[in-house]
């Protein structure tokens, strides 16, 4: 049993990660490339990425040993459904020399896996976006939100840097002032906090700024939302209370108002130790008073847990899982 | 005095309309062309849309008995600080036979100029975007929001069409039965109200198909909710109600508490008897309750009066006001 090996990959939008796992929960090799979301880089380059992390993790291993595997990746289901970019995927697993069958599950199953070994619970995660899934016996089951910057992801990264532009402009229009957050906002933007003669003209830079660059960018400007709101500032502290709400309301969209299950928070944002991890929280406690809060930790180990708990010699998956997570 | 002309041009991003006016009130001359907003569309296809209006206008005039003109767009300010830009439009100008010199405004002074003569005041335009300007002595003075749809235009038509999708797909999310307001919506996007049988599905769907066209396309939803407001569906007229507290807030960023001056309310959201345009009336008048409420009328004819009110001829401007607006 300590010669079968599982792998696990996690392939985010900034980058991928594998790692190689004994079924006793010894590390044994891992390995990291660049950003391999298939949406937004296409399948093809997510292959390569998949095929460069998985290389190294498989290092220093006879690729045989391994006898299941995991992808976890955001748009799995497109992944699914492309036949084009399945093979790919296909041949970066044969060209990396494992021959043993792979499962794809989406980015939030695997975060919420990383945080639980039970097999029904929730999962938030807020990073770059924002996603609330219902899991149900380890599959994503209903889902909330994760409709994109444009229309959604309300709470994630992406509002919070847009409402804190947003907040800037509103104090530029009316003559405040800037306070801490809209200083270090338009320092970040336009390299200094001077505003000009006209105002307005401090208005169309910051705007001309902002719509050069990938809507997406302003996901850039969260860690200065989560660092004034740490610091006291009350604009950012304001922020940081509707995204909170934002994000608990679209777990309530989905969890049962009696659900008793596990909540797993995962991405960058509630991961950290952050006042909006800080306020999802208190938020969902309040809620849900009797439900266990979990963090996502390793998102590899996971998808390598989810591999391995499938195989008939792991009879006792939890016991596993707080191994594996025990060990990382 | 009867021999002497003005003309005015209102360029929009829909349509260009000319009007040609005696000092005494009198339409000598009315032409239409395409869209031609610079910002949108060049200033190049600006100024071919300009000539075409024009010469409409003047085709039963001679050009000579035009002594000004105003044209009246959308980006002013960058068609003036742009020299190929204003070469264009010099160019077309005297293309269309004409010799006397010209002003270009923004395009929502004209709409406050359509509305009153009186010299300072307040206009609020709401269409596919918003914008609230403060007029001192007929020139734009202070202006509040028209940050575009990404970062701004709080209670605009994109914003109605936007807020429409997203409490449509929160529907979707919490699988709750689909509003009046929210089968028109995925009627209009999809050609059917039917959900799938994975509501997520239907999520998906709706984000593409949204997704896929440029994202101020979002404002063609903006009548669906008007008129679902209208017939009373609640999630319309709770939308409409926090467009219109998003646009009383940008007039209140920049317009002082005890100003009496009048209010012109421009834009096809404001200018329709809406539930949108109620709505904004009575919080204005709710914050500033001795404050004259106008509409705004023809923005040709306005650029015109803006023209002709320079003239040393023209020594009762208001009465000219009055005059030009009750022959139009």
């Amino acid at each position: 049993m300590s010669d079968t090996v599982v792998v696990g990959l996690d392939i985010g939008g900034t980058s991928t990660r594998a790692t190689a796992l004994t079924l006793t929960g010894r590390r044994v090799g891992t390995g990291r490339a660049g950003g391999g979301n298939p949406t937004s880089h296409g399948a093809q380059r997510a292959a390569v990425e998949l095929l460069t992390a998985l290389r190294a993790a498989l290092a220093d291993l006879d690729p045989a040993r391994v006898v299941a595997g995991t992808i976890g990746l955001a748009g799995a289901a497109r992944l699914l459904a492309d036949p084009a970019g399945r093979a790919a995927f296909d041949r970066a697993w044969h060209d990396a020399g494992l021959r043993c069958p792979y499962a794809v599950h989406g980015d939030a199953l695997v975060a919420y896996a990383s945080g639980t070994a039970a097999l029904d619970g929730t999962v938030l995660v807020a990073g770059t976006g924002a996603i609330t899934a219902q899991v149900h016996e380890l599959r994503l089951d209903r889902i909330a939100d994760g409709h994109g910057w444009l229309l959604g992801d309300a709470g994630s990264g992406f509002w919070l840097g847009r409402e804190a532009v947003r907040r800037l402009l509103a104090d530029l229009d009316a003559g405040r002032a800037p306070g801490a957050l809209a200083t270090t906002v338009l320092t970040e933007l336009l390299g200094s906090a001077d505003i000009a003669a006209h105002p307005r003209d401090t208005v169309d830079a910051t705007i001309q700024v902002v719509t050069r660059r990938p809507p997406i960018e302003l996901a850039r400007l969260a860690p200065l939302v989560v660092d004034a709101a740490t610091d006291g500032d009350p604009v950012a502290t304001a922020l940081i209370s509707e995204a909170a709400a934002h994000l608990a309301d679209s777990v309530s969209r989905i969890r049962p108002a009696d659900a008793v299950t596990p909540v797993v928070l995962g991405g960058g944002l509630l991961t950290a130790n952050t006042p909006l991890a800080a306020a999802v929280r208190a938020e969902i406690a309040r809620q849900w008073p009797d439900t266990p809060l979990c963090t996502a930790g390793d998102g590899a180990v996971a998808a390598a847990w989810l591999a391995a708990r499938e195989l008939p010699e792991v009879t006792d998956p939890a016991a596993l899982h707080a191994r594996l997570f025990a060990t990382t």
